[in-house]
């Protein structure tokens, strides 16, 4: 399962699952199976949330008719590699509790727990996840029939195998690797801000 | 490193790390060592992130000094147990992009992704994370000298080995049990909300 071709090297001894994980664009039309499919879920229903309130809401496509309605939503930068993946979904989450109607500041904060649990579980498939800001909000509520004032729309995630990269366009295929991330110093500091 | 008490039964074939993960409140004050720390954090920073911006600061108390410091700013319900940990923790997020100054509408769901990383890191050590939405943020930007114009703070999170639950205040260990979710048709939804 480990990705032999991901330069990232750990500045600390972790679970390799951590730097394992990333954001492919070439992916392989393979379907998932309903087997995998539950699975991505599974993970994500099992996330941590603010008073267990469990924001998230997944609304996916697998079909092809599916995926291509979905992938009008995508900006063209997305569009010219999501759609190839076997599952597009978005993740949603609910802006108002449940119990009490107030507004649930934690919601995005915890979708993005429900988000991080599918994309482990994906590479424990052999799949990777790659998840995109680059969608029309407007778009994707009408495509999805949302209720824009209930939920709020985060983030657009491709799910599959890897697929060839040469099958991308050049300037999408040169930037086909794992990327970097800032020095262990900049993300924890001791006592103080 | 399975928790044999956790009565929680998957609904689907899922890695088990993520059914394993849950928020306990009774902590033993055993200290973690330099190489946990850095594990914890370093399993966050890899979390992907919108143009991989890496929003996500952790503020950290191991010292006496700090923790009792750092409990300040936790409502009472959560200072009877969270400073029993030997990590105590604020987990911030840049409001803005570093790259053009706009604001960042993916920095809290990122900085959750980073959270989950970090929460299942603790399970890999032996250890657990419990994040707490029940603090006063206005302390907390107080205790941490943090901009508040520029750093939301998302969430504190207490993290250690289990201890005693018999040590917690009655109604306290009355509820220290992994808890249940939603069932899986409230997760996800095929092609349409």
């Amino acid at each position: 399962m480990i990705d032999r071709s991901n330069p990232r090297i750990p500045a600390a001894d972790v679970d390799s699952q951590f730097p394992d994980r990333w954001s492919p664009r070439a992916f392989a039309d393979t379907p998932l199976s309903e087997t995998q499919l539950a699975a991505l879920f599974e993970a994500a229903r099992w996330a941590p949330s603010c008073y267990n309130e469990q924001p998230w809401l997944f609304v996916y496509a697998v079909t092809a008719e599916d995926r291509a309605r979905f992938a009008e939503a995508l900006l063209p930068a997305n569009r010219v590699w999501a759609p190839h993946a076997p599952l597009l979904l978005f993740l949603l989450c609910r802006r108002q509790f449940a119990h009490d109607g107030k507004d649930n500041r934690h919601a995005a904060f915890d979708a993005g727990a429900a988000w991080m649990a599918l994309a482990l579980q994906a590479r424990k498939l052999g799949l990777h996840a790659h998840a995109m800001a680059g969608f029309s909000r407007q778009k994707a509520y009408e495509i999805l029939g949302a209720p824009a004032d209930e939920y709020d729309i985060m983030a657009a995630v491709a799910v599959g195998y890897r697929g060839d990269r040469e099958a991308l366009p050049a300037d999408v295929a040169a930037r086909e690797a794992p990327n970097g991330r800032k020095p262990p110093e900049a993300v924890a500091r001791q006592g103080r801000f």
